[in-house]
């Protein structure tokens, strides 16, 4: 029956795309997003023309007469309709009797998407016609009345989830690709989570929710704001890449809790997973240090964490930056498997092998490797070579594989020269057991992490690739990254510094004696929060001393201070110690659903190109409508390779 | 004590500004906003270096070792300090042994507005030394440690709210006039009223919280949108006026119940009450009618006022946009106060006064007046004259004062040709009493209507100045003005029609005839929502069908229908019948709290010529930055007068 199949499709999609398997559709969203026991359900239908939604009807309105309003989705015969509406699917039946020939005739007429309201009542449905896999598959609806409220013209695609189609068609026709299931339940997740959310800051904690303006002023260094002319000629506003300032100065403005979904905008060009603007939920409080900051986002996120996944546990591991480059290669370490980089230059410290000794002569030299379970099992002789071609193509390295056979013979070209007593220590360092693969590398300290940072994912998806469960899809794995460098050499003349987050970040208590002496030594009080792999968040604690902060602005990053001066004039006035973070929650949401891409989570999003393919915006513009803002379109010049901002570009505080 | 008269004097200040004589303070803010019996109390203290806010302390801590973090508000004879944060205000005593003297080194020398952290014991008072317009008045802090956290500078201005300071000098020093309790108060209750909106439209009744994009496209005719180049040589994003097309994509999307507190933009240059950026709530429902709609927003203000003002009184009564203007001369009237306006051309109907039979011998001629109470009491000769001068200058009338002395003679140039008979139904029609006067003026019906509607404010601020309680400060009467015309002929050319309100208003149904016939006569189903003749909301029943948006776009409104294609398309796909409402909420607030301005009611405001004092927003950019973007600036020209939008000026949906 195609009406089924149609759903079993809904459930595999569903569980495919959220990586679960439990069996959730139209109607199960409501009672996974909506009627958990702890809530009270919302009132759907009051204020409008429906008794009922189309979803929610089960055996207990046996009897009752209901009117529902919805679009059908399918008809089979001239007998049965599939009424939809954003809770879920019903059952409808066609009246066969001549007195309702005009009811007859409005729903087997109307064609597939039309949107009808229809009344009657609630039946069971036949013996042996009940479809378990339905939420309303015990009754069906006997219609006495109907209405056709809008018809529906041939559409450019179908409105079922299991229709493919590119993602410009879907983009172009955002207000259909809406109707899917897969938009229903993200957006809908989103609007829950988020009220969850301002539930815990707001009404559990005290925070208050504050507006900050869109229309600001550049920052300097913002070489990323996107900026609006106004009417006075020259003069320009400019949309903030975070309310970075403002919340800053709420604190000094005692408000001590602030908290806003706020709305961020960023000109990176064309980038492919980026939108041009972005939410973010920031939050600053007063008279707290990292640990409160940290436990507040653990409380958020278990408290608005979906009840229809595993529960968030808490309190969150914590790693340094320096731990997570040399455990991981990367700031952001995908923790869900271990296959953790392993420093084994002190086994090869009086090795024979010629190329090892040479580079452990070297200051920076080390050997690492990380050790992929079942590598020699199901990683192909291609795979090797392709990563041996990625080290060699990205990071200028070679990369050495050494099989640990079932016949605990190790394969590999340097196997011959290490003894057995290396060997034994290479088993414990890395806990190798039979039928791993030791991917080994030599070189520079920073570069060999790198380089094993990335194959470590590499391997993920090779092995996944071969059907290794190495990331369970319903495992979310927090972390804290802590202790990052407060500045970083810049990359255009690496003997200045730039701040690594942005110029507000504290340093850390123990290291700010190195402020006079070797800044770039100093950790700041800045942490990341990382989900699977994924920055997710990022927040510090921030400078309330007015003169250190201008030492820092004037002295270390030699940045203009008189755009700031309302800032600094602000610390001296009695500013509370305060700190803060803020959540991507595009990032987040599109993780916790599972889905490909953020613009799956987002209602009307850019293009990969900063383009809406609905409205067709940005759009071109008569001169004279430009006149008041008195500006002129140029020709295109050269424009200049963009000047990197203060910010980091991972950070979504920035 | 200057202690006390500090305070009392904040409760004065408080009590003006609300209009409310409740003595609500620092201590009694967190009693009203927060501590209501219905809610959990926040936690506020959790995760910061504090144990306890200054303002929550009382009788029932007495014993406990508290830690608090706060700003010293004042020092008397370094024997007290009182201490104040965003709850309130306790008083602690500096220790006077030889033993605390680092800690009393401490309090007795930090300035003013200084930040410190204090640990101690809680306390009584001494007998007699109990303060009980102090929340927090019977007890004091008895210190062991103290820390200063940050010292503070000399201020721009004092921390009271009783010292007087310019608007220009507060938005400057925005961050320091932020800390006054008037502020805190006005914007801890609006996050609380918008929480309490959310928890309305999404727990209780099932609306999807959707974002919309801020970087959109310019819609025809939007004259007031602001423009954002982009990277594309001459392609502009505009901010849009409201998220009107998306929310309404949004139904036909399917998601049914649609509400954002969204950001919305409009240039309009410099207006002294309006700001650039301002804040609606914005909502979206289908399957609805004007009535759903109406008792939705009933719910919503009942559920989400705050519970230290009277309650709302739901249903709202309802007027016709007609009634409107021929009873209060304006759409948005306040109906606070009575002072109807009265036609009382029947009663002139033989009359033998020359300038009255002139008036009624005219199409559209007719007599009406107003009956001011007590007019003839309170009101003064120099009154009467600034009176006749507005009529005068502003409309090009005469106003007729007809004062009813208690001798029950008439006073008044005309009074002698009055007849007995004629006295006698004016007496009935105006309902007027001894010691009232009547404003009579005679002419076309609508200026007629428009003078005395505004000589009815005029009489209200005129009595009220002489101390007469007209309008009750603690009273807020909700109104909802129905039947608006769907179009209005074009200022400057009355020959061609625009909409009224936007083109996506759907017209009556019971006029839709009239739409081929007799355009200028279709009522529509726009609906205002006014509070004490403040225009706080709008909204209306929506065209779904795509023929009739189609004709009303290019056949009545003559706009080009390609800019729209996209909204044309998606009502052919199936969009169901739809409608929606946005209230102001920066408005709304602002009458709530009885702020003077919506400034007073945002966190960072504009100033009324549109600039950010604190920052200096807008700036000049370097010609550099804008080369991306592919503009340059050009010397102003003659700048032509903004084309009116399609937008209804009021309308805070529009």
């Amino acid at each position: 029956m195609y009406f089924r199949c149609g759903l079993n499709l809904l459930y595999k999609d569903l569980s495919r795309l959220t990586g679960r398997t439990t069996q959730t559709t139209w109607g199960s969203l409501s009672r996974s997003l909506v009627l958990s026991p702890q809530r009270r359900i919302p009132d759907f239908s009051n204020f409008v023309a429906r008794t009922n939604t189309c979803g929610e009807l089960r055996s207990s309105h046996l009897g009752q007469e209901v009117t529902l309003c919805g679009w059908i989705q399918y008809r089979r015969q001239n007998t049965f309709l599939v009424l939809r509406d954003f809770h879920g699917l019903v059952q409808v039946v066609i009246p066969q009797d001549e007195s309702a020939a005009s009811v007859k005739k409005i729903l087997c007429e109307a064609p597939v998407e039309s949107v009808v309201q229809v009344s009657g009542t609630v039946v069971s449905r036949p013996p042996g016609q009940d479809n378990p896999k339905m939420p309303t598959g015990e009754i069906e609806i006997k219609v006495k009345t109907a209405e056709l409220l809008n018809s529906c013209k041939k559409l450019p695609f179908e409105i079922k989830d299991f229709v493919k189609k590119t993602e410009a068609v879907r983009l172009q026709y955002r207000y259909l690709d809406l109707r899917s299931f897969q938009m229903q339940y993200n957006l809908r997740l989103r609007s829950q989570m988020v009220m969850k959310m301002r539930e815990y800051l707001c009404n559990l904690h005290g925070f208050v929710d504050v507006e900050t303006p869109t229309l600001f002023k550049k920052t300097p260094g913002g070489a990323k704001e996107f900026v609006v002319p106004s009417r006075e000629p020259g003069k320009f506003y400019s949309l903030p890449q975070s309310p970075q300032q403002f919340k800053q100065l709420l604190m000094v403005g005692g408000f001590d809790r602030y908290f806003q979904v706020a709305r961020c905008f960023r000109d990176e060009g064309s980038r492919p997973d980026r939108q041009p603007e972005f939410t973010q939920i920031d939050i600053e409080m007063s008279f707290v240090d990292q640990t409160g900051i940290q436990s507040l986002i653990e409380g958020l996120l278990q408290y608005s964490w979906p009840r229809d996944k595993d529960p968030v546990i808490v309190p969150f591991p914590s790693v340094t930056f320096a731990e997570a480059l040399s455990t991981y290669g990367t700031d952001k370490p995908d923790t869900r498997f271990e296959m953790k980089i392993v420093d084994i230059s002190d086994v090869f410290r009086n090795t024979k092998i010629g190329f090892l000794q040479d580079v452990l002569s070297k200051p920076q030299g080390t050997i690492k490797a990380i050790c992929v379970p079942e590598g020699a099992k199901y990683l192909k002789r291609k795979d090797i070579e392709s990563i041996r071609k990625l080290a060699s193509e990205q990071f200028n390295q070679e990369v050495l594989p050494v099989f640990l056979k079932a016949n605990r013979n190790w394969n590999s070209s340097v196997a011959k020269s290490i003894m057995e007593e290396q060997r034994l220590r290479l088993i414990t360092l890395l806990e190798i057991q039979d039928e791993d693969v030791v991917l080994l590398t030599a070189g520079e300290n920073k570069k060999t992490c790198s380089l094993l940072g990335k194959l470590r994912l590499e391997c993920a998806d090779l092995l996944e690739a071969r059907g290794v469960v190495l990331r369970d899809p319903a495992l979310f794995s927090f972390l804290w990254v802590v202790d990052f460098p407060l500045f970083l050499p810049k990359e255009e003349n690496p003997r200045e510094l730039e701040s690594a987050h942005h110029p507000f970040t504290a340093p850390h208590p123990n290291d700010i004696h190195l402020l006079y002496t070797a800044p770039e030594k100093v950790r700041s009080q800045h942490y990341d929060l990382v989900l699977n792999g994924n920055e997710i968040g990022g927040g510090s604690i921030r400078i309330h001393n007015a003169e250190l902060q201008h030492y820092i602005l004037a002295t270390i990053l030699k940045e203009d201070v008189k755009l700031l001066s309302h800032l600094l004039q602000a610390l001296d006035y009695g500013a509370p110690p305060h700190g803060g973070i803020a959540l991507g929650l595009d990032r987040l949401i599109c993780l916790v659903t599972g889905a490909a891409s953020i613009r799956d989570v987002i209602a009307f999003p850019k293009s990969s190109r900063g383009h809406d393919l609905m409205s067709n915006a940005p759009d071109y513009i008569p001169p004279e409508e430009l006149k008041p803002y008195h500006i002129q379109v140029s020709r295109p010049t050269d424009a200049k390779a963009e000047k990197s901002s203060w910010n980091h570009p991972h950070c979504p505080e920035s």
